[in-house]
């Protein structure tokens, strides 16, 4: 039943072509731990690279139960009328400890599923002992290669993801409901700051004027936040996903801001320091990842980290004594 | 002219007794990076440990210009009137590039370093690759086991101390001015989000009004964030360090917060949790700094960026390359 093994040529020239089974395959590739299979695809992205780069690369957060899916589903949609080729990759900080998802049930996004302009993938976030192992932007850049011109990455909000997410995008949204507060009890704090908008979604049936109150609110609040390094100012939009209303002003206030960073370098200049702090990130992970490949390590590791817990033996001691093992 | 060694015994009695002097000769001998220094600290913090982590811990960030000294010194008078010993650390991010130093100059908090209630102490950052190697939390321990029983972290509010900070202290408080988001040009997005109070300092003479509108804009703007886990809802007050008032309502807040907090159990994990962080965060340090000794690394790893930089390789690719080494 295993499938024949694509070489490197024939996974770059599917890719270029649009071959979707071919991405499909070139992303699983990419997002395995095999040594020769790591191997391959660092030369497939090498060789890809040059036509990497130029999608519009969006992130979107917000809490379980806020309607991401039927967001996407409707947005996404509407970007493929427009012509535009969408990619929706969504990273699910579940997938890997229960196997259970939250994102990955297979009812979501039906429509968008079978959209010939869009491709849906999850992507596990594979995060061990804090690193960030996960390979959504190696995903994303496969997915530039061939051909998609719209990146959506989808998180849900609650973890460790939505900072990586918005260290991998050009925009940050963070899709809200109205009822002040509630709805964020779950979500991590910092979030709500990193946001180029908050929208508010299900703006409609008796939700339309709660909505357009929180509306105003969060623009007062976002008032007081730091200024953004892009000299953009967060927008706060209202919107409903299943009424498909308010998506155009969405789709506006993006194609604003691309205007706005792109004629202002910002633009450049944040991809290029995000591929510098992505390059940082896996050089601390894969040093942290080969230490701990040390059986002695680990063992030495746990003792220790009890003893920190237990207020037994101060953090820098412990941290000291694990490290002398090499 | 070089000063006789202490003997650990010397320096643990020394500090047990309350003994300025040799605090301070123990806290350079923690923030020194000789080996045979490092393993004496080791051995101090180790004996010293049973005697810590009975002070309050209070971390006070603002940018430039927002009043911080006046406000430390201010407050920090109040707290000794109030038959506390306090301790001020200062962490200053410029101090090991420039040599120059924006917290550490000598007319800052005169009053303050007078009262022999009081023990202020500048502390470098150290930080090197992004790590973490500044010795705050240790000086920290040592003041404790030398009786001190407030301790203030300052910090300038436009760098990464901030998180660092976050991480050590019991209560995060931003100092601000009034005058809608203009002071917060310089504050790093997420340092809003993470502070237990924002005290709006200089609300006297014409800035009252002003304060006072600012103060009701914060409130407002402060429920809209994500729910802290300590079930604290951020408090907004105004103050002026000038005249001195204000200064009792922000003691009975950090009082109102310390019985909350001790009475739900979120004091005590919250200890808990800061040391197993930084724990982890030690290590990470210093497999790094072991990792960056090697000189065909840092080559190699100058090389990689310069190439991530201009966008000829792939992040992990290059991120590989390098570790590829070991």
């Amino acid at each position: 039943m295993r499938r024949k093994k694509l070489s490197t040529e024939e996974l770059t020239n599917g890719i270029r072509k649009g071959d979707r089974l071919v991405l499909s395959r070139a992303i699983t590739l990419v997002e395995s731990q095999r040594p020769e299979d790591m191997e391959q695809a660092e030369v497939l992205l090498q060789t890809l690279l040059p036509a990497t780069g130029r999608s519009f690369r969006l992130g979107i957060t917000g809490v379980p139960g806020v309607g991401k899916s039927t967001f996407i589903e409707a947005f996404g949609t509407l970007l493929t009328e427009k012509g535009l080729k969408l990619a929706v990759l969504t990273i699910d900080p579940s997938s890997q400890r229960s196997k259970g998802s939250i994102l990955g049930d297979k009812t979501r996004m039906e429509e968008l599923a079978r959209n010939p302009n869009a491709f849906i993938r999850p992507s596990a976030s594979g995060s061990t002992l804090g690193g960030v192992s996960g390979k959504t932007r190696e995903v994303m850049l496969l997915c530039e290669a061939a051909g998609f011109d719209f990146i959506i990455v989808e998180t849900v909000g609650v973890g460790q993801s939505e900072t990586l997410v918005h260290g991998m995008v050009d925009f940050f949204l963070l899709l809200m409901l109205a009822g002040a507060g509630d709805e964020l009890q779950g979500i991590k704090k910092g979030i709500m700051e990193m946001a180029d908008a908050v929208v508010i979604n299900k703006a409609d049936g008796d939700n339309l004027k709660p909505a357009k109150r929180a509306k105003v609110e969060y623009q007062n609040a976002l008032h007081l936040f730091p200024a953004n390094l892009s000299g953009w100012i967060p927008q706060v939009k209202t919107c409903s996903a299943l009424e498909k209303s308010g998506l155009e002003e969405v789709y506006e206030m993006l194609d604003k801001f691309k205007r706005k960073v792109k004629s202002n370098g910002y633009f450049d200049k944040n991809r290029a320091d995000q591929q510098v702090s992505w390059f940082k990130e896996n050089l601390t992970d894969l040093l942290r990842t080969s230490f701990f490949k040390k059986p002695e390590v680990k063992q030495r590791y746990e003792e220790k980290l009890k003893e920190v817990q237990s207020g037994k033996t101060p953090a820098l001691n412990a941290a000291r004594e694990v490290i002398s093992i090499i």
